[in-house]
């Protein structure tokens, strides 16, 4: 991490600068936003503090002021060249007990933190996730805390493996064996010319490079869909790609024994994205 | 709160005490207990104690230190007559990103609270809550840190409201339909002399209270049985009944229009627990 604000605040220090009492820690009881700064500007600022604004209303937290939270990511950004910048935030409360005894914004985290490493490859290798995603209807699409799920499927592969393959995200089902999404991106297929993605109804986060790749499909002419997908799917797809804000569109080479060239689509979305 | 100790060491502001990097805080990437402290002695402990390490071994974080553990318990009932004592322990890590940079225990929170103020009723009058539980038999059955869907359920009531019956507990089915539990209790039915409670396998905390109530009835010679349940099997039970370990056993006096009187195996249960 390089820089650090909480409610506004540079922290005396960092290891001691939250409650333990907060209902984030205790909980889950937030959301979060992970964001690309490059080129002196957060990329698709916008479209994250939408998602944040409408993740706050499905939970029921109010009274985030956005205008100091745009503070804080220009101080945290300031100086920087580049980096990701992560905000978190959490219902305010005091005592134990589920129950909220207050719904207001309490805590307000923003930090810049270094870029992952370079890719190696501009393609990724997938795996099967074993973990599948609990279905909830209310918690779907929005960025919350409650992120176990995810945690585990990351655990279930060495990503600096030296026997084999190198692999780079897991795709994850739903309890239902629904494709979803990959650990922390989303995911889309090609068929007939035509591109589409899961569409989250149950579980999985609205990605804000999904809903770019989503525009800009469009833009370029070519047909989408947001649907239920199923492994099935994937396998007969003539191209596989995932996305997220950082790494950007990345095409898949390799999933199990299913091998894809990066084609045509996936490349044409990709320089699109790149050159925004 | 009125102790609280962490990594035991009172943390000179409570306030500022955790790190903004905790992956507790940031994935929910850990596990608590609630545990009653009364006549001197944390109730149960053992085996509050054994289910934290058997969450622990779910979630894969290791090197929790038991010995230290229990000292903290015992230094923040010190002096107390009686309490809830609460423990948190979340995954060691550094920096951003879901893939756990260590499996150590990192953070160990132990604190006293009050207990909630005592009942006006001994029995409870319950509701249907509208939130479903997602399915996911790795994170079934453990007290773990993702509490987003408790947090919501209890979000749907208001226990304080003048206008009709107070409410206590909310009954949570899953996304399949079947019930699980209530917000913050077990739930158990009598039918044909016999209890039966939800087999928890793909979702729900298996409650100390749970265990204890099956193994009294065992004992008591009454038949007990962990399966799936339905709604239907709740209003037609000829006895209802929730636990917790902070409350005991307590019978359903109503829900929606049902109504239960509180019968003799909830009385015998009840009696057996209170007794210990």
């Amino acid at each position: 991490m390089t820089a650090l604000l909480i409610n506004g605040e540079p922290p005396t220090d960092p290891s001691f600068a939250i409650a333990s009492s907060d209902r984030g820690l205790n909980y889950g009881d937030g959301l979060f936003e992970t964001m690309l700064y490059r080129g002196g500007s957060v990329r698709y600022l916008d479209a994250h503090l939408r998602r944040l604004r409408e993740a706050c209303q499905r939970l029921g937290i109010v009274g985030l002021d956005e205008t100091r939270l745009r503070e804080d990511i220009h101080r945290v950004c300031g100086g920087a060249s580049e980096g990701v910048v992560k905000i978190v935030i959490t219902r305010e409360g005091v005592g134990r007990g589920y129950r909220p005894t207050s719904d207001l914004c309490g805590t307000r985290i923003v930090s810049l933190h270094s870029l992952p490493p370079a890719a190696r490859r501009t393609t990724v290798n997938l795996r099967w996730c074993e973990i599948r995603l609990g279905r909830n209807a209310v918690l779907a699409g929005i960025k919350h805390l409650n992120r176990l799920e995810q945690v585990l499927a990351q655990r279930e592969w060495n990503p600096a493996a030296k026997d084999g393959e190198t692999i780079d995200e897991g795709l994850l089902l739903d309890s239902e064996g629904e494709l979803i999404c990959a650990t922390m991106s989303n995911v889309f297929i090609v068929r007939d010319g035509a591109i589409a993605t899961p569409d989250l109804r149950f579980c999985g986060v609205r990605g804000v490079m999904r809903g770019e790749v989503l525009r800009i499909a469009g833009e370029l002419g070519i047909a989408t869909s947001e649907t239920a997908l199923w492994p099935r799917d994937v396998e007969t797809a003539t191209e596989v790609f995932i996305t997220n804000v950082v790494r950007g569109v990345r095409g898949a080479a390799a999933l199990g024994s299913h091998r894809w060239p990066v084609g045509p689509i996936t490349q044409s979305i990709a320089a699109a994205v790149s050159k925004q």
